[in-house]
Order: C-alpha cells, then structure tokens, then sequence
C-alpha cells in the first residue's frame, strides 16, 4: 500500500487543537467523491465540541464548498459542491423510515466518526454531494449547511404568514433563521444582544425588541437560538398559550423546564436540527437569503487556532477557514 | 336579600376538606343555568388541588352529570346536562383568537374562582352547558369531561393508524386516552403497573408491555400519563427521533429533561389539557369508548371524604360521588 499523500489541516484530540501540515490526504472508497475544500465555516458546535461536548478525535468542520477532484463520482468531477453532513448506515429501520439525519449507526463529518472539512481534502459518498450553482459564490455556498439547518423549522412545522414570530439570539444560526421565518411574511421579531447582529437584523427590515421589552405569552411561535438557559427562559416566557416554542441549539448549563406548566399552557417544545441543503442552495441561489454580511474573516488553515478564537468571542458571527 | 337556600357540598379550605350542610345554594346570575348535580367524578387534579397544587378554597370538582332546574337557560330546562368547566372572559385578546380555555382571566369550575361539582347544586352560563343524549346513562356521561381531555390529544396532533404508539400510565386518565387512541387502529402498547388497569386494557385488546421491556427510541408517539418523574423518562426513552411526546399529566416533582438530547433527537413535546365535550359526548353516545368499567365506587356526599381517601390510592380508578 502506498504512503498517503500529505495534507495540511486542523486536529482536534483531547480537546486540543492543532493545526498539521502531515495529516493523510483521505483516500476514496467505492463510490466516494474525493473533494478538495475551497471554503469552510466555523459553527457553534465545532466551538462546543472543543469545549468536549463530544469526545471527538480527528479533523473538526462539516460547513464547507469544495470541488471534486477524484474518486468514483465522475459526474460531478470539476464541479464544485456541498455535502450532507450525516453518513446513515442506509440499512436500519431508522434509515429505511425516511429518516437517515437519525441513523443510530450515523457517521457524522467532523462531529462523529468522519474526518471534516477543516483540512484541503475530504471524501464523501457522491450521492451526498450537491452541486452548487455556477454563479453562487463560495463565499454564500460555504452558509448552506447552518441555511439547512434554520430552514429545517418550516420542514417540522407551519410558519402561517398570519402568525407572531420571536427569535431569541441572533448569532451564526439565529441570523439565518431570522431570515428564512422573514420569508414567510409572518409578523417577526428578534432579540439581539450585540450591535452586529443588531443591525443586520435591522438592515432586513426585521424588528428588534429589548430582553425587557418582549410582550409575555404573545407569540404564536418562539424560535430559541442562543444556547443560553436565560435565552429559554425568555423564550418560554414570550410563547403564548397553545403556542409553539422551537429549540434550535444544544445547551452546556441544562435550562430549567417546567413540564407542569407546558401541560397547563399546552405548549408544543420542537427539537430541531438539520436540514435540507438542496432547499438551502435553492435560496442562495435566489439570493431570497444574504448571509454576506454574517462574515466576519477569513483566515487561512495554518491559522485555525486564530480562527477559533475568534469565533469564540461573544457576539462574533460566521469566521472562516480557507485552505 | 333572601337568606340564601342551604345545599349539601364539600368545601375546601387551606388544603382541609370538609363536607358541610349549609353551604349557600348558588343562585344563577344573568345568563346562567341552575344545575342540579346527579352524580360527579374525582379526579387525579381535585386530589393535587387538596394537596396544595394550587391555592383554592371552594367547593371542588370539575367532573358532573346534572340536571338544569332552574336559572336562565330555559331552553334547557329539565334536560340533563355536562358542562364546559373553563368559563373565559370571552373579550380578550386569547378568547377572540378562538383559545377561551387559555383566557387568562378565566374562572375555572372547581378550580379557580368558580364553585365546583361536588355539592348539590351548581351555576354554568347556558352556553357551557352540552345536553346529554337520552339514552345514554348518567354512570357514562360522567366521563365526558376527561374523555373530553383525553382527546384533546388528537386535536393537537394527528395520530396516524400507522403509527406506533405508546401510553405510560394506566390510571383514570391514562385508560380514557388509551381507549380513545385505540379507535384510530394505530399500534399501540400501554404500561400498566396496577393489575386491575391492565386487565381492563387486555379487556380492550390493548398491548401491555413490562416497564424493562419497553423498547428504546421506538414509538412514534408516546402519551405520558402517569404524572411520575419516573414515567416522563420512560417516555422520554421510548420516543423515537423525530417522534412526539405528548405530556397530559401535571407532575408534583418536577422531572429532570435534557433539552440538548430534545435538539439532537429533534423530540416534539406537547403539553396537552382539556379538549371538546361535544366529541366526547358523540364517542359516549356511539359506545366507542366504554368507562363503565373504570368504576371502583359511588360515595353519597356526606362520604365525601372517604371518596377522596378511596382515590388517592395507589391503582384506584375513578371514584364517584352522588349528592
């Protein structure tokens, strides 16, 4: 067997990071794509999983544009793509039910058991990968990933162009979902602490409101976004009656839920996760959705740990890593 | 002023519970109806009323038959009635948006600032009041306010006959609902710890399952029924990803949840309260849903006490009281 090739990337193991310049150039199996990385985006949970919120050992990232360089899908050699991030084993009950995003058995790039995309190459089966329009720039492509994921509310739930919409934090993820629920004419709001995400919420025509000016009980539908137990405490506080309030982060200090009152209130609570990446590109590609203003640098691979920091301070929206 | 006509009732005050011969008989204002009570149902919320679970001192019970012999609803008069037990403001914001069981300003019967069932004689507006049909004998109709509840899950969410659905509780509530989701011809499984309750399921050709041997991650939609921390998290464990939680019990300790697992999992909960008489009435009617066997034993009201003792009991169904 022949000594992989080199590559350089980041290395995350006993939750230290590093940046490698020897890291293995994966190799394709059957019917894997080999893509080369234009552009990759730091998320929330790449900032958590350093943090050890899943003991993870490999190269971190699974937002990323790429060009396929080689392996067995011919199709779309030369072309660059997106890829879905959970690898179903495509066998289980799970998978066979139409819901492989909950493969029990599911790799996950970057997050569990595949390497990702903070490296210049990952393999990936073809029939992952989503070719991204010729005049999108990798600069929106690289947002198809957290765009899937905001737009995975609307797959779980009705968003009525009739109904009074909060988001509550509007960082990286909170940003993009402002955007989609705007799309659906719904009456919309957001909480934001910092003067960025602020202003581009404004500069979308959405309304802001302060922490203490939120009406109680009021909305129809409340999306929680900070990862914050005081951002689900708002958030549940702003959720009418028979409303329904939307979990689109994971927490590091577990919030305090009160199910008697859920019961009393018949509140619907929606874990929500990932989403339709072809539905995503649909929207950048319309530019109905313009993540442009969410970047806040870029910074090549050799300065990852840079890159991380950055994307750690508070308020900091979307950093990215250029190979 | 006349002195008020004394009536027969049970009256609770600072969590003591007394039966009392001299209560003042309601006198119907403006609109209401006069009912006399023939017969009425304890339920697991009057025995957490009498335990402190909220400040109320009145005449409880919630759960009634009656008969309208007076007052302003002369349309009804002489027939045997069930009645609405939330009584909404009817001009807020809530009841105009068709959500009067959440108005915030609502009396509720035998709960909050509305005297209750368990006495001779009580007053509902005449447009809360659902005539009974005549054939269909007080010991059923008894039970149209929690079948009412127990449906209530089926106007939140749709239970589909293929689904996989399972009940975690068997008592009063917990076999209403298990019997009203057996109609949909769904597959479903109930826990049962008492073996009076899970006679009466196998009676009703309902599954039974042992709690260790409920499979993980499997249903897709579990009924948490038992009101117990311990319940929440075997239902929570049961839960399919992607699945629904539905949550109809208020708890005393307060179960622990992981919000994050809810995100991952992409869990809908759903807290779910009172729901439509008329449609519980059209199941009693139809003998679709058959409680009779839920009966363990009709107290006269001056055994009011003894009523209350008998269903608090571990396993107890549903204990009546006859005025």
């Amino acid at each position: 067997m022949a000594t992989p090739l080199p590559m350089r990337g980041l290395w995350l193991q006993d939750r230290v990071l590093t940046f490698r310049d020897q890291l293995p150039r994966p190799v394709p199996g059957p019917g894997e794509a080999l893509v080369r990385v234009r552009l990759a985006g730091v998320c929330g949970t790449d900032l958590e999983l350093r943090r050890g919120y899943y003991p993870y050992c490999g190269i971190p990232g699974h937002e990323f544009v790429g060009e396929v360089v080689g392996g067995d899908a011919t199709a779309l050699l030369g072309r660059r793509v997106v890829g879905e991030i959970n690898r179903p084993c495509g066998h289980c009950e799970t998978c066979r039910a139409g819901r492989p995003s909950h493969c029990d058995h599911r790799a996950v790039l970057g997050l569990r058991g595949g390497q990702g995309a903070f490296a210049e190459y990952l393999c990936l089966p073809e029939g992952q990968l989503h070719p991204v329009p010729g005049d999108l720039p990798d600069q929106l492509a690289v947002f198809a990933e957290p765009l899937a994921a905001a737009l995975q509310i609307q797959t779980q739930l009705q968003v009525r162009p009739t109904d009074r919409v909060l988001v509550v934090g509007a960082g990286r993820l909170g940003q993009l979902i402002a955007q989609t629920l705007a799309l659906t004419g719904c009456g919309l709001a957001a909480v934001a602490r910092h003067p960025r995400q602020r202003q581009l919420l404004a500069e979308r025509g959405i309304a802001l409101l302060e922490e203490d000016g939120v009406p109680a009980r009021h909305f129809d539908v409340v999306v929680e976004a900070s990862g914050a137990p005081a951002g689900f405490a708002l958030a549940r506080r702003a959720v009418r009656p028979r409303g329904t309030l939307v979990l689109k982060s994971t927490y590091r200090g577990e919030p305090a839920v009160d199910l008697s009152a859920l019961v009393v209130d018949e509140i619907t609570l929606v874990g929500s996760r990932c989403g339709s990446l072809a539905a995503a590109l649909r929207l950048l590609e319309r530019r109905a959705v313009c993540p442009e203003g969410l970047i806040e640098a870029s910074y090549p691979l050799e300065l990852g740990l840079e890159a991380f920091e950055r994307a750690a301070q508070p308020g900091v929206l979307k950093v990215l890593l250029q190979p």
